[in-house]
C-alpha cells in the first residue's frame, strides 16, 4: 500500500472509530485518547491527521453529508427527466436508504441535527438546509409552484415526512422498508395531488 | 403569599432560567451556578428544590411533556366523537400549538428529544413514544387499521410531517401558522384516505 493510501485508511479508521464512541456514549465523553484506541491506535497518531476533535467532528459530518448529497443526484435527474410514480418511488428509496444503510450513522445525523453547539450539528443544519432547498427548487423546475399554492410548507412536511419513516427504521419500529417507501410515495404523491388547483380544475 | 407559594415561584423560576440556559448556550456548559444566577438567586437556593442538575433537567422535561399531553387530551376526545375535517384540523392546531406557543421550550425539545445521553432526552424519548402511541390507539378506536394496511407505518409519517412544520415555524421559515396548519390536516386526510381500501371499493 502506498504511503498516502496508508494515511487515509488510517485516516478513515480515526473517523469510523469516532462514529462508533459517539454512537455508543454520545458527544460528549468523547477524547482524542478514547478515539485512538477505539481505532487501535496510539493517541499522539490522531494529531497526525486532525488539528482536534472539532476538526474531526466537522470531516465526519461533512462526509456524511457530501455522502448522502452525492447519492441523491442521480435520482434527482431521473426524476427531473420523467416524474411519475416509479421515478418518485426510487427518489423516496435512495433517500431513504442513504441513510439506513449505515443505522449508527443515521441515528447520529438525527440525534445531532439541530444542536448547533456541536460542530456536528452546525455541519448536519447546512446539509439539512441544502437537502430541503434542493427538493424546492426540483420540485418548482417540474413547474408544481405554479399549480400548488405554499409549495414550501408542503416541501417541510414531505422532508418531516421522509425523517420520520427513517427515525422509526432506525429505530426499527419499521422493519419493512420495501412497504415504507411504497408508502411514503405513494403520501407523497396524494398530498401534492390534492392540493393542486390543475388537478381541482380537471376534476 | 405563603411559604409553599413562594416555594413553588422560586422552583419555576430555576426551571425557566434553566430552560434559557440550555436553549441560549446548550446543555453542556450548565452549572447550577449559573442556573442559580440566571434566576436571580444564590446558588445554595438550587440545592433547596433540586439534589442536582440532572433532577432539574428531569423535573423540565417531565413539565413540559405532561403540559402538552394534558393540552392534547380534550381535543383527541374531540375527535373521538366525531371525526371531521373540522376536528382534524382543530386537533392539528392544538398540537402546533402546544409546541410554537413557547418556542424556546420547542427549540429544546427538537434538539435533545434524540439524545438518550442527557437526562432531557430520555424523558422526550419517553414522551415521544407516548404521543406516537396515543394517536395510534385512537385511530384504531375510529376503526382505521380495519380501512388501512400498515396503519402503524402512517403514524410515523403523520408525526414527523407535524414534526417537520413545528421546525420550520420554530426556524421562522413559515410565518403563517393558520395556512400550515390547513395544510397539515388536509394531508393527513389526503394520506389516509388515498390509502383506505374502503375508499377504493367505493370508488
Amino acid at each position: 500500500m502506498s504511503r498516502r493510501a496508508n494515511k487515509m485508511r488510517t485516516y478513515q479508521k480515526l473517523l469510523r472509530g469516532a462514529i462508533r464512541l459517539i454512537h455508543r456514549s454520545g458527544l460528549h465523553t468523547l477524547t482524542t485518547g478514547k478515539v485512538a484506541s477505539e481505532s487501535g491506535m496510539a493517541q499522539p497518531t490522531f494529531y497526525v491527521h486532525f488539528a482536534d476533535m472539532n476538526t474531526l467532528l466537522q470531516k465526519a459530518a461533512s462526509e456524511l453529508s457530501d455522502a448522502i448529497f452525492r447519492r441523491l443526484q442521480p435520482i434527482r435527474e431521473q426524476v427531473m427527466d420523467g416524474p411519475s410514480r416509479e421515478s418518485v418511488r426510487a427518489a423516496c428509496a435512495t433517500a431513504v436508504n442513504a441513510l439506513v444503510d449505515d443505522p449508527r450513522y443515521a441515528e447520529i445525523y438525527l440525534r445531532y441535527r439541530r444542536d448547533p453547539h456541536t460542530p456536528l450539528g452546525e455541519r448536519f443544519l447546512e446539509f439539512t438546509d441544502e437537502v430541503r432547498g434542493a427538493l424546492y427548487s426540483d420540485l418548482c423546475a417540474l413547474g408544481l409552484n405554479r399549480d400548488i399554492p405554499h409549495l414550501e410548507i408542503h416541501v417541510e412536511m414531505i422532508f418531516g415526512m421522509t425523517l420520520g419513516l427513517i427515525e422509526a427504521i432506525v429505530d426499527r419500529r419499521i422493519g419493512d422498508l420495501e412497504i415504507a417507501v411504497d408508502l411514503l410515495a405513494d403520501s407523497i404523491i396524494a398530498q401534492l395531488e390534492s392540493h393542486s388547483t390543475r388537478a381541482r380544475d380537471v376534476a
